[in-house]
C-alpha cells in the first residue's frame, strides 16, 4: 500500500482547499492507494480523527467545488509539537499511526508554526529511521513565509481588502461633511494584507489616504498631524491600519486602550482593537464624525472573490508538495517562484523547511514610504498580478454553495 | 424646455445608482431636455451643485457601468428639511432655483427621512400653485419603508449578509476548542437585514445558532442561558445581532458598554458597539475565545455580490418615479408589489407619500420565533427571491471597476 495523509493548520483561507484538491489529485495520479484526510490537523490525528477522501472526492466536479469552498475542508488546528527530547512519546505515537495507516507521505498545509511541524517530524523521521516523507505546501493569507515570493491565500485575501476598501471609499466620499474612516487589516509583524488596500489606487479611486504598516514603529502625534492636514483638504479621509501597528518602545496601539491582551498556544497576543482605538483618539482631537470598519475573519473566508491566479498557485504547490514527498523527498515546502515580473510568471520549487519555520518575512522597508504613512508602486507592481482573475462561486439559492465535510 | 432633476440622499447602498439609472433612461425616453443630477442631495442643490447627466452617461456602457457602481453616484446628505411654515425662504429658494432651472420633476431616492423631503416639497407645490412634481423612488438597505413590499437596496446587502455570514461560518468550525462569534449586522429599529443571516442556511449550511432583532426586547440573562447550553453541544457558536437591539426597558445594549452616544440631525442615535459589549461579556461569562465580527459600512457598499433582482427592481423603481412625474402626478413614492411569491413576480406600483415618511416597517413578530432567538421560514420565503441573481462587476487589474463623477 503507498497511502498519503494531508492535513490543514493555522488559520483557515479562501484557497486553503485548492492546496488540498491539488494533493489529492496529484497523489492519485501518482498511484496512491488511499488519501487520507486528518481532521483538524495533527491534533485530531493525535485523536485518530481521519477521512478518506477518495469517499468525498467522487468526481472531477466535488474537486472543483473544493476549490471554491473557503476555510480548512478538514478542519484546522493551533497545535505546536512539543520537542522530540523532551516529549518523545507524541512522536512515537505519531509514528505508529502512520504506519497503521501505511503512511509513505505526509503533506501539511500551513503557515510557519505548520512549518515547524514539518520540520520536527521530517528530522524525527531521519533520526529514527523512518522511510515516511514530509513535506509542507503553504498557507497562509499573511503572505510572511520565507523562501517563497509569495503564499497562497494572499493573493486572495489582498484582492477582498482592496476591492472592500475601493466599494468603502466610494461610499465614504458621498457626503459633504468631514469624517475619518479607519479599517483594520489584519497582520500582526507584516504589514502585507494592509499594503493591499493600495490595491484600490486607479484612475477610478485614490486609495486611502494614509496606510500603517507594522514594519515601521508607529508615532501618535505624527498621525495626528498628518489626519488633521488632511481634514482641512477633503472631507472623507481614510486610513489602513494593521491589526499589529506599535509604537517605537514596541507597545501595539490596541494595548493603548486595554493592557491585558491574550496569548494562543504558540505565545503570540490576540490582536484587534486598533481602529477602535483610533476610533475614539479621533473623535476627541477632531471632534468629527470617525467610523471604524474591521474586515476582520471576513478577510480569511471571503472565497467568494478569489483571485484565479491565487487558486491556481495553490493547487499547484499543493501538488508539488504530495510530487516531492511520493518521490521520496523529505523535509521541504513547496514555494512560489516569480520567474518574471512582467509578464508575470511563477513557477513551483522547494526549499528546505529549516529555513521556513517560525520565521517571519516582513514588507521590504523600501517599499513603505519614508514618512512611513504609505506604500511605494514597487509593492503595487509585486501584489498586482497575485489579485489577477476569478473564480466564481457556484451560487444556489442566491448564495455560494459550498463541500462539507458530515 | 422639459428638465428633470434627480437627487440622492440619506446612506448609501449597492444599488441606489441602478434607480438613478432608471431615472435617467426613462426621463430621456419621455423626452426629457436635461436630467440634471444634484450633488449631494437637496443640501448640495440649495449650494446650487448640480451636474448634466447627459454630460456623463454619453453611451449605454456607461449607464451599465453606472448600475454596477456601488454608493450614491451623486453624492449623499442627511439634511431635514425644515417646516415650510417655520422657514419658508428655504421653500423660496427652491422653488426659484427649480424654476432657474426649468424643473418639470424632482425625483429624490432615498429612505423614509428622504420621503418626508419629497412630502413638504410636493405639499408646498400644491399649496404655492406651482407644477413642478415631485416623486420618490425608494432606496435602503434597511428594507423599512411603508407601502412596499420591500426596498431596493435590500436584496443586495442581504445578499452579502448572507454570503459573508455562510464564508464566516466555514471559517468558524474549522477548530475544535469552544469559541463564539458575534455577527453584528446594520438596523436601529428594524431587524430585516440581520434576519438576512438566515438566509445562509442551507444544505451545506447550518446558519446562525441565535438570531437577535431589535423588534423583540432582548434579555441578556437568557442570551447567557442560550450560549451556555449551545456550548456544551458544538464548538463554534454563531450569534447574529442587530446594532440595535433593546432590553425591555428600551436601553440599547451597546449602551451597556457607554451610555453618551452621538445623535445625527435627524436625532436618531449613532449605533455600534454590540458586538463588541457582548464579545466582552461572553469572554467574561464563559471564559472561551469570542470573536465580534461587525458587516459594518460594507454591507451597504457592497456591489460585487449585488443581485439582480434587486439591481433590476432599482432600475424600474427609478423609471416608474420619472414616468408618474413627467406624467403629472406629486407626492407619490413608486413601490414594490409582490404579485406572487412563487414564482416571484414583481411589479411597480405607486402610493402617496403621506403614508410613508417617517414611518417604519419591522419584521413581523410572527417571523421571529417564540423565544425571541430566531428566524421562521416565513422570512426565508419572505426574502430569498431578493437575492437571486448576479451583476458581476467589471473587473479592472482584479478589482470592481466604477463610474465616478469627477
Amino acid at each position: 500500500m503507498k497511502n498519503v495523509i494531508v492535513g490543514q493548520s493555522g488559520g483557515p483561507s479562501p484557497v486553503i482547499n485548492s492546496s488540498l484538491a491539488g494533493v489529492y489529485v496529484k497523489a492519485k495520479e501518482m498511484g496512491a492507494d488511499i488519501v487520507y484526510g486528518m481532521r483538524h490537523g495533527i491534533e485530531g490525528f493525535l485523536q485518530e480523527k481521519i477521512v478518506d477522501l477518495g469517499t468525498v472526492l467522487t468526481d472531477q466536479a466535488q474537486v472543483e467545488l473544493l476549490k471554491k469552498t473557503p476555510a480548512a475542508f478538514l478542519g484546522s488546528c493551533r497545535f505546536k509539537l512539543p520537542d522530540p527530547e523532551k516529549k518523545p512519546e507524541v512522536f512515537e505515537q505519531i509514528f505508529a499511526l502512520l504506519n497503521k495507516y501505511e503512511i509513505k507521505a505526509f503533506i501539511y498545509i500551513g503557515g510557519n508554526d505548520s512549518m515547524d511541524t514539518i520540520r520536527k517530524l521530517s528530522d524525527y523521521a531521519v533520526s529514527s529511521g523512518s522511510d515516511i516523507k514530509f513535506v509542507g505546501a503553504p498557507k497562509t493569507i499573511d503572505n510572511d513565509l520565507a523562501e517563497t515570493d509569495h503564499t497562497p491565500g494572499f493573493g486572495s485575501a489582498a484582492k477582498f481588502i482592496a476591492a472592500m476598501t475601493k466599494e468603502s471609499i466610494r461610499d465614504q466620499v458621498v457626503y459633504q461633511n468631514k469624517t475619518v474612516y479607519i479599517l483594520e487589516v489584519m497582520g500582526r509583524n507584516a504589514g502585507w494584507l494592509t499594503a493591499a488596500t493600495a490595491l484600490s489606487r486607479g484612475e477610478d479611486c485614490t486609495g486611502p489616504d494614509l496606510i500603517y504598516l507594522p514594519e515601521v514603529p508607529f508615532d501618535l502625534s505624527k498621525f495626528r498631524e498628518k489626519v488633521a492636514q488632511l481634514l482641512e483638504k477633503k472631507n472623507a479621509i481614510t486610513v489602513a491600519v494593521s491589526e499589529g501597528i506599535h509604537d517605537a518602545e514596541g507597545t501595539y496601539i490596541c494595548e493603548y486602550a486595554s493592557a491585558d491582551k491574550a496569548v494562543d498556544a504558540f505565545g503570540h497576543k490576540q490582536m484587534g482593537g486598533t481602529a477602535s482605538y483610533l476610533t475614539q483618539y479621533c473623535a476627541a482631537e477632531f471632534g468629527c464624525k470617525v467610523r471604524p470598519i474591521e474586515f476582520s475573519t471576513l478577510q480569511r473566508c471571503c472565497a467568494h472573490i478569489s483571485s484565479l491566479t491565487d487558486v491556481n498557485e495553490a493547487f499547484a504547490s499543493g501538488s508539488k508538495a504530495v510530487e516531492a514527498a511520493l518521490s521520496g523527498q523529505n523535509g521541504l515546502m513547496a514555494t512560489l517562484v516569480r520567474e518574471s515580473g512582467d509578464p508575470y510568471v511563477c513557477t513551483i520549487g522547494l526549499s528546505d523547511v529549516h529555513y521556513i519555520s517560525n520565521v517571519e518575512r516582513c514588507v521590504p522597508l523600501e517599499w513603505i514610504t519614508d514618512d512611513g504613512s504609505g506604500i511605494s508602486d514597487e509593492f503595487i507592481k509585486y501584489a498586482r498580478p497575485l489579485i489577477m482573475g476569478e473564480n466564481p462561486p457556484i451560487m444556489v439559492n442566491g448564495i455560494p454553495y459550498h463541500l462539507v465535510l458530515k
